[in-house]
């Protein structure tokens, strides 16, 4: 249902689990980094799109309240939020969309979907640690925001599909998705969302 | 009151209300940018300071919101969002600031007291629209509006003040507040908040 054509190894939720206050402050970034580019595709694309704006703001917001909750739970834990890092798996997915992009097809649509990914893979990444973490109140949290991840994976693919049409952004999205499934593959395994 | 040593020159709310579309789709990208830069100074800065997180959180999820307020008004004019352009009194503001700027100084302090200025012309000119606009309903709007610049003025100052000390903040307002003077005064009058 998410699009992801392989799942994320077993081993992640030890990796992640091992360090709590690292998978947090990564996470936490996360959150920012996803409102910051909810917020740019509005700045950039409202004029053609009028319809993002509503949506993506108020997800941009949603965002910034999940960076919030994150945020909690480290001070919870007498931790601080880290530098941010740059994330390997959104960058290669990124580059992995232009790769052999033609012009037909939109930069915007590309961007609507690998965002689509990116939460699709944030949410089953969230499924396993509500499943497999030691603490009873973290594994509620991330089912909440397992929850989430869902719901932001099904907004991306309908924007896309109401902007671009229903068949070209299936097809394109399929094609994404064989390619985030390699690059997730060969990433290693760490206390990162994505790592 | 909001640090200002110079009032804007009274032609310009001649020169915002000559293309109201043009001033409130730059004024839109205002409020993204905002909301943007207040994200970007909590994921830098909330590991020294986690003070700076519930503020600045929650300042960012109201620009989003003014955002989609004054996207409204470019929609009720039928009017769409331009693109993003680079605002020359923000760039030439940070750029004085870094101009002899010495070690003990902390790149925060000015971040933090240069969107305090940036909230400040904001304010000063979101009253001249208040009283000046030919629209009752836009008049209403940027006197809310303006009422919340003062408040955001406020809220840099007091978090310079907690992280850097009253005396030091202030002293380094005035310095920063001379040179936003004196960049006012030479840009060109025209349908931007800070043109």
């Amino acid at each position: 249902m998410l699009a992801l054509l392989t799942p994320t190894d077993p081993a992640w939720v030890q990796a992640a689990a091992a360090d709590l206050p690292a998978l947090l402050s990564d996470h936490a970034h996360c959150e920012i980094k996803a409102a910051q580019s909810a917020l740019s595709l509005v700045a950039r694309y409202a004029g053609e799109m009028p319809g993002l704006v509503e949506p993506l703001t108020e997800l941009a917001r949603e965002e910034a309240e999940h960076f919030s909750q994150v945020h909690a739970q480290l001070g919870q834990r007498d931790q601080r939020l880290g530098l941010p890092a740059s994330d390997r798996y959104v960058t290669q997915l990124l580059a992995a969309a232009r790769l052999h992009r033609h012009d037909a097809l939109p930069a915007l649509l590309d961007k609507l979907l690998v965002a689509a990914l990116i939460e699709g893979r944030s949410c089953e990444r969230f499924k396993l640690l509500s499943e497999h973490l030691a603490q009873a109140e973290l594994r509620a949290f991330y089912r909440q925001l397992m929850i989430s991840e869902a719901r932001h994976f099904t907004l991306f693919c309908t924007l896309a599909a109401d902007c671009f049409g229903q068949a070209e952004s299936r097809a394109r999205l399929a094609t994404l998705a064989d390619r985030e499934a390699a690059i997730v593959q060969q990433l290693p395994l760490g206390p990162q969302v994505h790592g």
